[in-house]
C-alpha cells in the first residue's frame, strides 16, 4: 500500500474565550495540526499534533517540511524497517537542527508517524490498541529506536520484559471488555472557573462515578488552598485528588507550596516545575514523598523520560501521544517506565488526546504494565463530537474502542468549519 | 524609539554540496532566519537564528508568529521591564506550547531578542560587548529571567558576583585591545573532508597561529583514530586537540570510544551523546576525566545548562548566541557557569555565529569570567563576507569589534542573492 498524497489542515477550536483549559501558564484555542494521508488502495490515515492555538500554522509548516520522506513510499517499506522510517522523520540531516527531537519539528514528526500507524491499523481492520497488543514481541522491539537509551534499556531487556508479561493476557482483556479502563477527570478545576463552578462540576463528576479528580494549582497559594479544600470536601476522604501546577513553580517554591497543600492529601503533584528540569523534579520528589511527582505532557522525548526514571524523579509517567515522535517513541517510553516500575497515566485533554491515549493505556495494560493499579487515563469532556470515532466513557471508565484505526480522524465538516483562518467559525470572528 | 515595522528573510547559503560543516549527523545549507527591525528614528536592528537549511522557513514562520509582541512598542518599554519583554516572547500563553522554551519557537524568540539588543547597541553607538560590559551590575541582573534557576543562582548572588568581579576591568580591556580574544579553529576536520585535505588544512591553520584545533568524530572509530593521529602529528604535543561527536554516541559507547581516543590527549569531547541527557553527560564526564566534556550548541535553555552545571556534567560551557532566547538568556547562562567555575567557550561556525559570540566572550572576560584561561571562541572561516561588520581574526585571535551593534547585519545584496527560494543563487539551481 503506497502513500500517494496528503493534506495538512490547520484546525482550531475557539476555547480560549470560555476559560476551558486555563491553567497557570496556558490559555489557548485547542488546535490540531492535522495530516490526512491517501493511499493507492483507498485507505486513508489521520494523525495530528495538538497545539494551543497561535502557532498551529508553524506545526503545519513543520509537517509539510517532513512530508517528502513519506509521499510515494509504502507501508511495507516503513514497517519493514521501522527505525529507518522513524529516523527519516526525526533525524533528517537538516531539519533535526530545529529540535533536535524536541519542539515543533518533533511534534510534527509525531503527527506523521501516528498517521502512518493509523493507516496500518485501518488496513488490518484493527483498533490501534489491538494492533499493538497482538503484535509479536520481536516486532514491537523492532519498532523502537534504542539510540540514546541503551544505558537504561537494551533491546534484549525490552524483549525479555515483553515475553515475561504475556502471561494473563486473555484475563486482562476480559477485565477490560467487562469494566473498561479507569480514568480521572480534569474537567472540574481549571483556574479560569469560579469556585461555585468548581463545586458544581466536582459534584457532577462524583455523581457520574469519578473517584479521581484533578485540579489546577499554581495561582496565588491561598487560592489553591481554598480550592483544594472545596474539592476535598465534595469528594470526601477516599477519592483521589490530583494537583497540576503546569510548570509554574521554581524548585524551592514547589517544595514550599506542596507543604501547604499536603493537608488535602494530593495523590500526585503534576508538572511542579520546568519540564526540562530532571534534577529539579528529583529534588521535589524527595521532598514531597509520599505524594508522587507526575510529568510528561511536555517532556520532549524518550531521553527526558529515561532520565526522569533513572533519577527517581517521577512516580507517574504522563506520556503524551503526539508530543513525542508518535507510536514508536511512545513504545520506548512505556517500556522504560515498566522497567523502572512507574505506572503510565497518559496526558490527555486538549482536542483528540483522549481519543489517542486510550489505545496506549489499553496496550500498556495488556502487554507491558499488566496492572490497573495506579493506572488512569485523563478524561476531559471537550470536543469529542468532532471525531468520527470518539471515546466512550461510562461510569468514569473508558470503553474499548472497536473501530479500526487510532480514533483521531476528524469529521470532514469539523475540518471545514474550524479550519483557520478561512473556516466559517473563524471567518465570522 | 519605537519599532514601526519589520521584515523576515529566509536566507540560505548552499554549503551542503561542498561537505563544509559535515559531521556525524548534520549536513546542511547554512541558513539564517533573519529579522530586520525598523524604527521611527531611522535606526535599524538585525537578528537571526541559525538553521541548517531545510526548515529555515519554519523558523521564519515562528518569528512571524511572535512579532505582534514587538511591533508598535518602544525600546524604552522593553528595557524598562526587560523580563516582561522577554517573557512576552518566551512565555506567550499559546505559543509556549510549541516549546516550551525549546526548539523552533525559542530560537525564533532568540532572533527577535537579539535584534532588539542590536537596535539598542546601535542607538547608543556601542558594539554589543561594550554595551554589556559598561552596564551597571543592577541593570545586567534586571535583564535576566531567574524563573526556574533560583535553586542554582539567585538575583542576589548574581549581583554580588558581578560586583566582586569589577576589579581589574581596565587591565582586562587593555589585554583585549592589545592581544584580541583567543580562538580555536574547526575548519580542519569535518567528516566530509578526505585525509589529505585535513592534513593540509591543519598545517595551514598551524602556520596561521592556531594552537587549538577541533576535529569531528563519531564516524567509524578506526577512522576517528586515524584522523586524530594525523592531526596530532601535524600540531605536535603542545597544541590543543578538541573532539566533537555531535551527539551520535550512546552513553556506554561514548565512554568506550573515548578510551580509544585518549592516547591523542583530547582537551575536550564535545557533544558526546544526546544533548538532553544531563545524567548521561555526567556519567561520561566521570569516566573520561581529565578530558573535559563540552556541550551547549543545541542545549535548549538555561534550565538545561543549570542542570549540566549542577551535575558536574560539563567542564566547558558552549552556549550558542541564538539557540537560547537571545542576549537575556545568555546572560543567565554566563552567570550560572561563573558560579560553578566552568569556562565559557561559545559555539560558533555556521553562518554569523562567530559574529555574534565574539561579543559574548569579550563581555564574559571583562565582567564575569575575568580570565582567559581555557576561554576560546570557536572560529570557522565560512561566509563572513556576507556581513556588514565581519569578524577580524589575526594570528588566531579575534580583534575587538568597534562598530556599533551585534555585528550580524547581512549585506543587502547577500540577502537578495541568497533568499530562498527566489534569490538568484537558488532560482538558478
Amino acid at each position: 500500500m503506497k502513500i500517494t498524497a496528503y493534506r495538512v489542515h490547520d484546525v482550531r477550536f475557539p476555547t480560549a474565550a470560555a476559560g476551558d483549559g486555563s491553567d497557570a501558564i496556558n490559555r489557548g484555542d485547542y488546535s490540531a495540526a492535522y495530516v490526512a494521508l491517501s493511499t493507492d488502495e483507498g485507505v486513508t490515515g489521520a494523525g495530528f499534533t495538538f497545539t494551543n492555538g497561535r502557532g498551529n500554522e508553524i506545526a503545519c509548516a513543520a509537517i509539510e517540511a517532513l512530508m517528502h520522506h513519506v509521499v510515494g513510499r509504502s507501508l511495507e517499506e516503513f514497517f519493514g524497517e521501522p527505525v529507518t522510517f522513524w529516523r527519516s522523520l526525526t533525524a533528517d540531516v537538516q531539519l533535526r537542527w530545529l529540535g533536535p527531537e524536541k519542539g515543533v519539528i518533533h511534534m510534527a514528526a509525531g503527527a506523521i508517524v501516528n498517521a502512518v500507524w493509523d493507516l496500518r491499523a485501518k488496513a488490518e481492520g484493527k483498533p490501534m490498541w489491538r494492533l499493538l497488543a497482538e503484535m509479536p514481541s520481536e516486532e514491537l522491539v523492532r519498532n523502537i529506536d534504542f539510540h540514546h537509551i541503551t544505558d537504561a534499556l537494551t533491546p534484549e531487556e525490552a524483549l525479555s520484559l515483553l515475553e515475561e508479561r504475556r502471561a494473563g493476557y486473555a484475563e486482562r482483556l476480559t477485565v477490560l471488555e467487562r469494566d473498561g479502563f479507569p480514568s480521572y477527570t480534569t474537567s472540574v478545576g481549571w483556574l479560569g472557573y469560579p469556585d461555585e463552578q468548581v463545586r458544581a462540576l466536582t459534584q457532577e463528576a462524583y455523581a457520574k462515578g469519578w473517584r479521581a479528580m484533578k485540579m489546577k494549582v499554581g495561582g496565588p497559594i491561598e487560592d489553591d488552598v481554598r480550592r483544594a479544600r472545596l474539592i476535598r470536601e465534595v469528594i470526601g476522604d477516599d477519592a483521589l485528588l490530583m494537583m497540576d501546577a503546569n510548570q509554574v513553580w521554581d524548585v524551592p517554591e514547589a517544595i514550599e507550596n506542596m507543604a501547604r497543600l499536603a493537608e488535602f492529601r494530593p495523590y500526585w503533584i503534576e508538572e511542579p516545575t520546568h519540564a526540562d528540569d530532571v534534577l529539579g523534579h528529583a529534588a521535589i520528589a524527595r521532598a514531597v514523598s509520599p505524594v508522587r511527582v507526575a510529568t510528561g505532557e511536555v517532556a520532549a522525548n524518550r531521553v527526558i523520560f529515561k532520565q526522569l526514571l533513572q533519577a527517581n524523579a517521577i512516580g507517574v509517567c504522563q506520556v503524551d501521544a503526539c508530543r513525542v515522535g508518535g507510536v514508536n517513541e511512545v513504545l520506548s517510553i512505556i517500556l522504560l517506565a515498566a522497567k523502572f516500575g512507574v505506572p503510565i497515566c497518559p496526558h490527555a485533554g486538549g482536542v483528540g488526546l483522549c481519543e489517542y491515549v486510550q489505545h496506549l493505556s489499553i496496550f500498556d495494560y495488556l502487554r507491558v504494565g499488566t496492572s490497573l493499579e495506579g493506572r488512569m487515563v485523563e478524561y476531559v469532556d471537550h470536543l469529542h463530537e468532532h471525531f468520527e470515532d470518539p471515546i466512550t466513557v461510562v461510569g468514569g471508565r473508558y470503553q474499548l474502542p472497536v473501530r479500526p484505526g487510532y480514533s483521531v480522524t476528524l469529521k470532514p465538516e469539523s475540518i471545514a468549519d474550524y479550519s483557520f483562518p478561512d473556516g466559517p467559525v473563524w471567518a465570522r470572528n
